[in-house]
């Protein structure tokens, strides 16, 4: 169990270090009208190909949820043991902090880094209302999060059911988070991830804090939505 | 069947909720000069996403069509049985418009949200003419969507072919999607999929409902096209 | 002997219309300031998503070339029977300009489509000095073709070799096509493929006609080079 | 011996040719506002897929390091043999050069091509402080190396570990560069590999080489750290 604990704990750490570390430290590199900055499609990149690499490396060792809401979404499904939740989701919030610390480590070494935990997406916050990069209610925000959250775990189900090609699940689970991040950044900054979400409102500020219940709620009810459906879908009978 | 419907209800969710979703979300976040807007490359990418990541997820229990046009070219290909389409392309619509108001309910949630069905591409619609993303005259339109569409169903019959490497089809046929999309937004803002041409003409108003019958026609054409020559090409013989 | 040439002809059909048409119909989607457009990005992964999906879909018929320079080097690396050569290569070219032939008539259906010929890149044509893209001699030009094509060829004779994982060659081809568009198309608008450049050349005006030579020279004088290369670093001894 | 150093050559190479070329040739193509330029998602995307597709090509035969970082991590975690290193290191500084050498006569076919050594990033180099794209501190830089260092190789000993699933060792290895780019490129403009600092360290003038000292040191003390820490977490005890 130690090693399998180890390895959540670094692949969310990768998770938050790669996905959050990129939108940080180089989504709007220059500002207005300089074309190097990487955008939100270099965001969604980065997110997916740290569960990409990560479930190459740990897949084998943890099974690479790098998510409380993956770990709750498969139990629900039953593809993961109940008494395995809390170790899991313990190691996944370690990790993201962790990463979350090292990222304002190097951040704070450039002399202009400031998080303005009043800005949506401070420190690469979820949010909602003011707090939204786009502006989106509350509403708005819960349901996108339940949504993708559910369709996230189904993908994840679906690709590593015993009928589906061997050894491509990594590649579908990453590429459906990038997918994922390339549709709801404006709405949320994108969580389905309560581990990424805690970890970075840490340090981003009262409002994130504020905000946190609906990173944990929204995609974790859409993860056990997510698990039973395709428990139905994906059986034999 | 039923299980097969589902996954066709729910693939075809997923496309029209996520490459749809990132177009009307995402694609011009913040306006021109913003560098944080995914562009059509990311809307490129979101669409061929939703197929990789559901080829994945369904293809083992539906064979992962989410397209009328793929039903029909894979049965004019001999690859799909006649008495199977009609339940295949009912549930192909039916998950795209669901995901059409999902999407809407999220949009909504932000306040400059409108649709203004007079200009190209609203609410991700396809369209001809004056409402092609680029003003292309409706036979450019046309002979654009049957092409791409006979090559989609060449790529989609030589990747599941028997003597194609196993495993690899829904990387090939979704990044053909993502291709697909790189050619061809500004044409049509890209179909080649009738059902979700379908569902969000449905929520875009007149104007893309009046030319709808071109999204059905011109990807079903060139999907037949594209069966019977792969049909020929693939075979032994 | 007719299959493979279909399977040739089509493939390199959809090289032509899928890289020359994201670059004619989207590259710069808008004009300067316009996120939209898909830049030298969209069209390198356009150049590399129509030869990864082509290879999925005729590898097993044709071996894949798609480009007279491939067919030279893999025969100059003892991997293809020189009695071959020429019937590959004639349908190579006439799959390109058909093509091309074809991306004309939608391109036309734009009221505003203009090919100026004596303008860099014109109908994604290939040039140097006063038609390369960022204004590179021929010397340059010529440097980097050659460069480019042999490291190309390495890349296709390493990745299907038999002591490489079966399977993903065409992943490794596709994306190495990619990578040599994101290095060199401010260089000559990136040729490797002398069909490629002769097909939108027909149609770009006599300055492109002009300079074709280096676009058969050069990447044929590097796939040569990389053939031979290869087949003493791959070989057992 | 000769070959596998032979495919060590020929592999760092063209990562340095195709990463650090898109990065001088088309990174800002055109200037702010010019949305044809590649940016640092282009410029990432294009050091990925150099390991990507050298991997497939020479993985059978070297073991596709292309990096000194990477082949002491290896042996640091009992993966190779240190009577193996001094060669492979030499054989990868003196393909980085030449390949610098290479992209310098190509770039300097562009009449308005200057390295500026007192610039951030002068031919793609290396640097922190005053040469840091983002102006980040030494501190920051050197952490910043480490740690994507130390994942960059637990990802590396993660994937090709014999439970991981056989063949895509490649797309993990290579599209992890890609994401360590899409993070750093901002703080160092990224290394994680001291042959590539070091070959277009000598041709971007003094400033670029007094650097180049934590471009050796910090990513081989990552290296180290992550070959450790997964030779303890990948074991079977």
């Amino acid at each position: 169990m130690g090693k399998r604990l180890a390895a959540e704990f670094l692949g969310t750490f990768w998770l938050v270090l790669g996905g959050c570390g990129s939108a940080v430290l180089a989504a709007k590199f220059g500002g207005d009208g300089n074309p190097l900055g990487i955008g939100f499609v270099g965001v969604a990149l980065a997110f997916g190909l740290t569960v990409l690499t990560g479930a190459y490396a740990f897949g084998h060792i943890s099974g690479a949820h790098f998510n409380p809401a993956v770990s709750i979404g498969l139990w629900a499904g039953g593809r993961f043991p109940a008494k395995d939740l809390l170790p899991y989701i313990v190691a996944q919030v370690l990790g993201g902090i962790v990463a979350a610390f090292i990222l304002l480590q190097i951040a704070q070494g450039n002399a202009s880094f400031l998080i303005d935990g009043s800005s949506p997406g401070a420190f690469a916050s979820n949010g909602y209302g003011a707090l939204s990069p786009g502006g989106y209610t509350v509403a708005a925000a819960f349901l996108c999060e339940v949504v993708l959250t559910a369709v996230f775990l189904i993908v994840i189900m679906g690709a590593t059911h015993g009928r589906a090609p061997a050894g491509f699940a990594p590649i579908a689970i990453g590429l459906a988070l990038t997918l994922i991040h390339l549709i709801s950044i404006p709405v949320t900054n994108t969580s389905v991830n309560p581990a990424r979400s805690t970890a970075v409102a840490l340090f981003a500020g009262a409002g994130a804090i504020s905000q946190l219940w609906l990173f944990w709620v929204a995609p974790i009810l859409g993860a056990a939505i997510g698990g039973l459906a395709y428990k139905w879908i994906g059986s034999d009978k």
